[in-house]
């Protein structure tokens, strides 16, 4: 069983082995601790910089006895963990950070928005669609064009699609393979926001400035931080952040997107239980970053700062983007992060940038 | 053979398997590169967060055509490197750096003066020793208390011994157990400053600002840094440091530990042709640490800045101190940086803290 603080030299175990996991094994490493890589995939950039990888199945019952045995905590760089292996660690006695109940509410979209609405985390309005009827009837009460999604799975703009009038109904339907879905209203935002955040295993919160994130493609482009926000607005979005990591006795860091509205006021869009993209700026911007933050909070250290120390415009490298490497190696104030993945596939997260400014006022 | 500048994903080996080691795989790994560790101890902190380990003497012939099948370019944490292994490595096709000349001066404390002197960085006054008779002579030109110390090998005061007097002389040489020798003028130094500085392939020459460091029992306790220096020592310190680098026609990090005597001048006291310990401040002070500045180098990327952030105090962690960790992680201005070494023992620097303020001036 796992003691906490945790000490130096124990091993942190995190399932996946992308860029994620990664910098988290790295942050780990500074802290004098050992890191084990569970994921099907060997030889992922997680694993390269890591004292064991195990090259399993997530749910292989042998790998979980192996990881069990060299680890006493355990952490995910995705949200989509089976519940079965949260299950079978916590039975062999590896304390998950964070736990079962934010996995569950993150894997589940109109668990995520019921939960988040109970918690006072205002959303856009949603209806949970079972059949082509709830489809409708969400339609009529949502209105079009509104933002059908796959109830689980999808990301980076995967399983969801634009109900653009009730004529459309019937074809979104089948383009989302008429699985358990979530319909949402259409929001009409001025701009996208992220909080980082993190709950450590005493219930202290902290949370670093909100950044400013726009989206390509569905995917991350962006995000500039920290975003000049008005105090209100600041206020809320930490309250919201607070609000739903104490709700969900979380322990680790989490990340937040909101849409921020004409009016100032924030709607969450969702939540992800884990070290977040948007938060990659804070590996140059901060005293610590997301990734020790979180290693923090799962092994039961305090958590450290998130004082800002510079602006940053974190810039993702999707692709064949990362060629330019020689080219941002020669920017002065280019701090250029590199994820170790072999192929430049189109819309391979392959590395990003982080250009250094001074902090606005 | 190496092409420049190194693209990522390919592999750079290091030999040694200790912090240093361990902390410039980590930069590597920031950059995209895979890192194979050499070094004769398995299970060292190094290799745990490294692709590819090697447990093997350095001049283990199979171990090194091993290393020049995954990796083109070779760097080291120690500079008492076997210039049998570099020639070696360079026979396989491997460019090492810094190359064999910077190891053969650091190598040899009588070489490395008369470089030094030859190079327009000034010394303390000293006398090669091969004799009892050289000894003799040397305490009559130089004086008494003079320093004493083996031309070769010796760290962190090992291998050195103080001439008290002329009565002193014979039990000094036993002391050193006779062997070959280099006596040191004693230096009225005021404080002792090191100056950590980078070469590129390009020939590109940069300094971060001086550090001022505090030894105990010939054991470095703290840095601080950037160290408060009138304009005229400071043009001189990264003059000294440019024209050691040019000269030695280096590539990578180098450490110049100086003396600042009461006039303002400076005297070089030793070169490591590495990465070194009074350099871990930048590792939270500046945008570009040393050891990437250091890996940047080698792979003959441009050099990055050198700018400080913050002013840093760097206490090393040395032997049972490592215990203060829990206290240590509390401390909202300290990073912590531990080295995944086993056991603490005496002497043995076990990790460092970066104690962070707002810049002066």
């Amino acid at each position: 069983m796992a003691v906490f603080p945790l000490a130096p030299g124990s091993t942190i175990a995190i399932l996946g082995g992308g860029q994620l996991g990664r910098m988290l094994s790295l942050a780990a490493a500074r802290l004098g601790f050992d890191v084990l890589i569970l994921s099907p995939e060997a030889g992922g950039g997680a694993g390269r910089v890591s004292a064991h990888t195990l090259a399993a199945p997530y749910d292989d019952p042998e790998a979980l006895r192996t990881l069990a045995g060299i680890a006493s905590v355990a952490t995910f760089e995705f949200e989509n963990v089976p519940a079965a292996v949260v299950e079978a660690l916590q039975a062999l006695g590896v304390e998950v950070a964070p736990g079962p109940l934010p996995l569950a509410v993150a894997q589940d979209r109109v668990d995520e928005k019921t939960f988040l609405n109970a918690s006072g985390a205002p959303t856009v309005a949603f209806a949970a669609i079972d059949t082509l009827a709830d489809l409708r009837n969400g339609i009529d009460r949502l209105g079009a064009p509104a933002l059908l999604k796959t109830r689980r799975e999808g990301y980076d703009g995967k399983g969801q699609t634009w109900v653009e009038n009730h004529a459309d109904i019937e074809a979104a339907y089948d383009r989302i393979g008429r699985a358990p879905a979530i319909l949402e209203a259409r929001a009409d935002f001025v701009r996208e926001l992220s909080v980082i955040a993190a709950r450590g295993r005493d219930g202290d919160v902290v949370a670093y400035p909100a950044g400013e994130n726009h989206h390509e493609a569905g995917i991350l482009r962006r995000t500039r931080a920290p975003a000049v926000l008005s105090p209100a607005t600041r206020e809320q979005a930490e309250t919201i952040a607070a609000r739903i990591l104490t709700r969900l006795d979380y322990v680790g860091v989490i990340g937040v997107e909101l849409f921020e509205m004409k009016d100032g006021h924030l709607l969450v869009n969702e939540i992800a239980p884990r070290v977040h993209n948007s938060g990659h700026w804070t590996l140059d911007g901060c005293e610590v970053d997301q990734f020790e933050q979180h290693i923090r909070a799962i092994a039961g250290w305090p958590l450290g700062p998130v004082t800002p120390l510079a602006q940053v415009e974190m810039e993702n490298l999707i692709g064949a983007e990362v060629e330019a490497w020689p080219k941002l190696a020669a920017e002065a104030e280019a701090r250029l992060w590199l994820y170790g993945k072999g192929e430049a596939r189109e819309g391979r997260k392959m590395g990003h940038v982080n250009r250094l400014s001074p902090l606005k006022g």
